[in-house]
């Protein structure tokens, strides 16, 4: 039994804190040869560029930022589950439908887990995937637009965050449910909780050519809580593990009564088994409601599909797919090393962590060396399937990544450090401090089966007095380790943008030479676009005002409206006629209870103004493109309701 | 006459673009040394800090970013105009009135102009302003907690660009109208703007002991583009500098109707002059209709109070007070140097720079050495108050600040550079490029009587090919240039987020040692705080419940609740209880139409939530708070409408 209570689980969260900042001086290593060397070995020269993209999460923001690797400098933010003023994303009359839901616009998620896809268990660099936590769905973003292009609704699920992880070949990305509820959903006691919730594990195909996604089956499991997942690769490929915790089934005052159990689960699961047996006719069509939303790159619009079905499987239903291997104390990550061949469960209320075989799985599922059962489902005997323990020394262990050099690199979030052992040894080669409180950590590729081990980043959830302070609220931060040594060094530290949850890196060479640099104007299939001057227009139809508007350095066309009226619903629609890289334009117009666009070259985007009072209201471009910006401006003439005033618009007459 | 046409004014923009590329390669030195020389220069070694802080506009981001210097490392994104799901500002009930205008509620803007208070020319770091562009607006941030806490409309202005610069005692916060309209707004042709549209130049008292904004004044101007702004220093306390250009009063095609005449103005503005008046019963009570937004850090909550009335002025009202210096090409830039001897207007397409001298001004207004009238305020002769120009060499003159040591620094956005020059002798000592097309620059105190002269900060508008590439949409870019030389010397290139418009910089010693850590919960008087656990409840209100909730290391009191019925609305107002600094708790509820909630220590902040479906619903901890932040979570039941079930909630039962 966890001998933790109340009482000393909020000492040890206090404790952890006042160790780290005692370690604090122990960072500001200031001997100057050192930090000389460190600082070229961060340090990016004006008109040079970085080695390694790092793709974070934006926890809490809802997004995915880009970052350069070894510099730490953020070059993008990437809009994917939250409303975005800054480029019109959520807003904009092409945008709005990405964030639908089956539970109407929701303009926020909480992204956990970006993963790069794979082909043959390498990183190929197409497009980056991501979860969003709270209102359970998964994006994908292209990697040649750096743009979010689909965004898909999970039912059955509820904080989706042992999610959105890739199989090898980017058969499936993954999405499995945290907090078990009722399915389907259904009016009851909170607190019958046990054996009536359940949780779900979604995989969802993605579609080799354009990368769109279907749900293919969701497996329903007992209700508890799944916390993290990885795929096998290589000998395991075609498998996908879970860590679970809370098997007591507890449903209040968790911190307590889920951490009861000396051992929690990993569940495998033999997804090609189970796609088979779906492929066969097999499952249960369940009547569902979710939200497919898809942008379309010609038209420069996302549109929304409301899905009414998906497919379940009962595991017990397919014999030999899903087993449950035992881990000690609250397994947090789950991370597969780069053969495949070894399963990590960090037990987070532990100090070792615990190494499963896939060979020893095989074997004990071969022979059947079950421990009971759960719900049905075979527990394999915790002996037969251990591969090794790592005595660590620290505490709080959450997440390991590999360096493809047979070492394996875990983070410990209550002793605040990084921890280098070896695979297959399970020896302790070296350990360096965080500041503070690390939990995931990110080698490129270190999800994959071939690593790119030069550099880690901890991704450290609590910064204090790491830089200047900012008020009650602060960044969190970042650490760049060189670990090209025997022993991991750190380089410097750096805030990230949002809670950085978890990251994907990927070298630069993989990614920069396919990076698109503008839409093709000729390839703009948007309704409404003005491919040229000639072509702007104004339009009405009802309260409907359409304004075809074209815009090139430095104008508007047309750039003076007339004959708008006082409850007209008036739509922008602008294109920008520029055709070459880095000059976007801004559009904005006054009082308009909605964001700006940000319209890149070839771009179309509608903005929707609702004028409420009579007068004569300017409009401007947003974003400073020219000599001459600041005269890139126009007017629209807003007449009381009743006017006759016919519409008229004009440029420079 | 300015002799530029639509064509020549499209290759100039080009020009520049291809300038900038082709000067790619002088960026990219790599000699060894310099190199290693330049990386200690701006490396910060971790756990030791910057010196300087930046505020950077984030443009149309709407909001304001705070970075280090030398590092270039963004500190935290301040919600400004924009809403930010990040920390639910612009979604929280108690953050929403922030966003309230005439409006209505406006999720945007773009924000220009930061700038520090100032006590007998200094920077006090006490608050720090910046406007919002297109519903014009200033805001102004504590530069204690890092929050905004007030904003206020501006009536009768329209793309509020020349502001938000304060007086050297902070007596007011400045505003002037970029696009002149109809005052007071009425229905009219676009194309009778000349001698109808006015300008607006607001001066907004600022009360010294608690920041309170209030319009003291409207000066009602000719219908010109008030494109920037400074104040008068030292000897020319007192008066307000804005640079003009449109004096042609064109309403179409401005990129070529704008650019007709060879002088534009500055406007010279003795703000004392017109207060005394205005002390005096001098100025017309105009209806007006404008919204003041005030967080009260007590309540943590916003209110908006609608006001009614603002006191324009005429300026042919109050003979001496106002006064126009010819100023060629279309200034930009209107910048005062430390002495407040020398007001800088850069025309943004010359060559040169005309520098005018304070005291030539006042001899030239003793002396009436007029040169007539434009609508009746008279034109002070070019040569009398000119102090001398500024052969540049360089093209397009955009903005200038000083180092204190007698040089000015003016960036130049054509031909892409930063160029230094002697004040008194106009001789230029040194130019650097830029990487590319540079629009403001920065100085910490660079707009003050004290600057900070160690560093520039070049805010450059066009990215390019300086960073790894991200698809079409790329963040702009800072340069940093150690000015400590006689030559300015380039460190380092970093991307920032958002536009950066402008920036103030300060350094660390005046800011850091009063930086909140975090909110006492005894000083909260939120009226629906939850002072301790034992005081959590559940109240019902007709269809309005209302959660009264706490929040400590890791759990939420109440972590279930009953009785909540599809057609309520649920007011979910959550106090962290925490008294550390850097322990904020998130909270979000699945399929919420808004955003998460981010709460810092001692705050109580309220999300709204409207279930539609019946079932059982989870809500958790966003922010990675404790070893068991994963068991940080809860349920609401939701039962139908029509349910008789009564409201019930508790923890661990």
């Amino acid at each position: 039994m966890k001998k933790y209570t109340y009482l000393v689980l909020g000492l040890l969260g206090f404790a952890a804190l006042l160790t780290s900042c005692g370690n604090g001086n122990q960072g500001k290593s200031s001997s100057g040869a050192l930090n000389s060397s460190n600082a070229e070995k961060v340090y990016v020269a004006p008109g040079e560029h970085d080695e390694f993209y790092a793709f974070m999460s934006g926890g809490y923001s809802g997004n995915l930022t880009v970052y350069g690797l070894p510099s730490g400098r953020m070059f993008k933010e990437i809009p994917v589950f939250s409303q975005f003023p800054t480029s019109g994303y959520g807003y904009s009359e092409e945008t709005k439908p990405m964030l639908n839901t089956s539970h109407g616009f929701v303009p926020w998620d909480d992204s956990h887990h970006p993963d790069i896809s794979q082909t043959n268990g390498e990183l190929d660099g197409r497009w980056i995937f991501i979860n969003g936590n709270n209102t359970p769905r998964i994006a994908r973003i292209s990697l040649s637009t750096f743009e979010t292009e689909e965004i898909i609704e999970v039912p059955n699920s509820a904080g989706n965050h042992s999610s959105s992880f890739v199989t090898e070949n980017t058969e499936y990305v993954v999405a499995g449910t945290r907090f078990s509820v009722p399915i389907p959903q259904r009016d009851m006691p909170i607190n019958q909780y046990k054996g009536n919730f359940q949780g779900s594990l979604s995989f969802i195909s993605v579609d080799p050519e354009h990368g769109h996604m279907d749900i293919k089956f969701q497996i329903i499991m007992p209700g508890f809580n799944y916390d993290l997942s990885h795929p096998g690769r290589g000998k395991s490929h075609g498998w996908f593990f879970f860590t679970t915790y809370n098997t007591e089934e507890a449903s209040t005052l968790q911190e307590v009564n889920s951490s009861q159990n000396d051992k929690d689960f990993i569940a495998a699961i033999n997804w090609k088994k189970v796609e088979e047996y779906v492929n066969n006719g097999g499952g249960t069509k369940m009547p569902a409601n979710y939200a497919h939303n898809v942008y379309d790159e010609s038209t420069h619009t996302a549109t929304t599909t409301m899905k009414k079905e998906v497919v379940t499987v009962n595991p017990l239903d397919v014999p030999g797919a899903v087993f449950f291997l035992p881990t000690p104390k609250s397994p947090h990550g789950c991370d597969v090393d780069p053969t495949g061949q070894y399963i990590i469960g960090n037990g987070k209320l532990s100090a070792d962590l615990t190494v499963h075989s896939f060979d020893n799985m095989m074997a004990a599922i071969e022979g059947k060396k079950f421990d009971g059962e759960a719900y049905g489902i075979p527990i394999l005997k915790f002996e037969e399937v251990l591969a090794g323990t790592v005595k660590s020394g620290g505490l709080g262990p959450l997440h390991t990544e590999f360096d493809g050099a047979g070492n394996a690199y875990t983070t410990f979030f209550i002793s605040s450090e990084v921890v280098k052992w070896k695979l297959g040894t399970w020896e302790v080669i070296d350990r360096k401090p965080t500041y503070y409180s690390v939990g995931h950590l990110m080698i490129p590729g270190g999800n994959s089966r071939k690593p790119f081990g030069k550099y880690v980043v901890a991704l450290n959830k609590i910064t204090k007095d790491r830089y200047l302070p900012v008020g009650p609220e602060m960044e969190h931060s970042a650490q760049i380790y060189d670990i090209s040594g025997d022993k991991m060094e750190l380089l410097y530290d750096f805030p990230t943008h949002g809670e950085p949850h978890y990251a994907a890196g990927i070298p630069a060479e993989l990614l920069a030479p396919k990076s698109k640099k503008f839409y093709k104007l000729a390839d703009n299939k948007h309704p409404y676009a003005t491919l040229g001057a000639a072509d702007a227009k104004v339009v009405r139809d009802g309260k409907d005002v359409h304004i075809y508007m074209s815009t090139i350095r430095s104008h508007f066309t047309p750039d003076n409206i007339e004959g708008v009226k006082v409850g007209d619903k008036v739509y922008f629609h602008i294109t920008n006629q520029e055709q070459d890289f880095d000059v976007p334009h801004g559009f904005a117009v006054i009082g308009a209870n909605n964001s700006e666009l940000l319209i890149m070259p070839g771009q179309t985007k509608t903005l929707v103004w609702e004028p409420k009072q009579v007068g004569v209201w300017p409009f401007y471009c947003t974003d400073f493109c020219s000599a001459l910006h600041q005269e890139m401006q126009g007017y629209v003439r807003v007449s009381p309701a009743n006017s006759n005033l016919e519409l008229s618009w004009s440029l420079g007459d």
